[in-house]
């Protein structure tokens, strides 16, 4: 049992002002590649896990995103949201769950978002090798997997923010704030913007 | 004189269907941070300079940012079109210059983004430190610098991209198009999506 953290009321408050727009559910992942170029790419967020402050991100294992988590799992989070005009930025360390991960919660954790896609997001991960030469329309028409169990090249992604800065354009000035997480409690400062 | 990159031209359609939304024109940026993590932010995309393939951003100096790009120059623009659709994932070189530029092209370049922007933009540079305690409102208050001649924390940021992913998640199945920059050629490729 993880107590909120204070840059999730904000962040709440952010989403529900914005729902007007399916794409205030886009963020912006980067990553760090095997090479130490930055990789970076939109995902949606699909909510927390349980009652801890890790954002859920879903993956097909065959993407390169992958293999550089695996190398190096620190992430940033860019989530710009247009109706209210602020960004969070959240930097933190992700976990990929995959098809033999042993923990049985977070097993459990990875098909419960499985079955809560859709059939149209689930077929997906059937489709032809992401990122290789394109082949024929064929391999796109497949019959939706399984609702209840999760191919084997899905991944739940979690995300454990530590460092979160919250801009908000709109003020004049505008209002920034860093929280921390520092031998697992929260720090919020108010900074420049 | 660079000819235009062939990835230029869906990204001027991408940015004409979506020139309703201002922010059709915030981008995320993403580079690597001292300690090997990345960081990530939206910035404002000002057009291309002159008749090249590289993109204009501006910076403040005194951003965490210029930091990271003095030691490592990879960034990674994630760029997604809310109309339309689309990603476009830019992955480049960035080039600081700052007001001691001696390259007087660069220089000149660098005075005309000062000279296009509006004087909220400018006044913001004259703020105080962004990312220090928070200061007084005061420090906010302030008269807009001479718009012919930057201030000397003001950086143009040039960004040179050498690979560019194009995904467009509307077609059933979606495309995706990689521009490659190899030699001075630009390849392209269609790739599963």
């Amino acid at each position: 049992m993880t107590s909120l953290a204070p840059w999730r009321s904000p962040l709440a408050r952010a989403l529900h002002r914005n729902r007007s727009l399916v794409y205030a559910r886009y963020v912006q992942l980067a990553t760090v590649r095997q090479n130490g170029h930055p990789a970076n790419r939109t995902v949606v967020f699909r909510g927390f896990w349980a009652d801890t402050n890790q954002l859920r991100f879903v993956t097909d294992n065959r993407s390169e995103k992958v293999s550089e988590i695996t190398l190096s799992p620190w992430a940033e989070v860019c989530w710009y949201f247009p109706n209210t005009r602020e960004q969070f930025r959240l930097a933190g360390r992700l976990s990929l769950i995959s098809h033999n991960e042993p923990d049985s919660t977070l097993q459990k954790a990875r098909q419960q978002i499985w079955q809560e896609l859709s059939d149209a997001a689930r077929s997906q991960f059937a489709w032809a090798d992401p990122g290789m030469p394109r082949v024929d329309a064929a391999a796109f028409e497949v019959e939706p997997p399984d609702a209840q169990t999760p191919l084997v090249n899905f991944d739940l992604l979690l995300f454990d923010p530590h460092r979160v800065d919250h801009l908000e354009l709109r003020g004049n000035p505008q209002n920034r704030f860093i929280y921390s997480l520092v031998e697992n409690n929260w720090s919020q400062t108010e900074v420049n913007p």
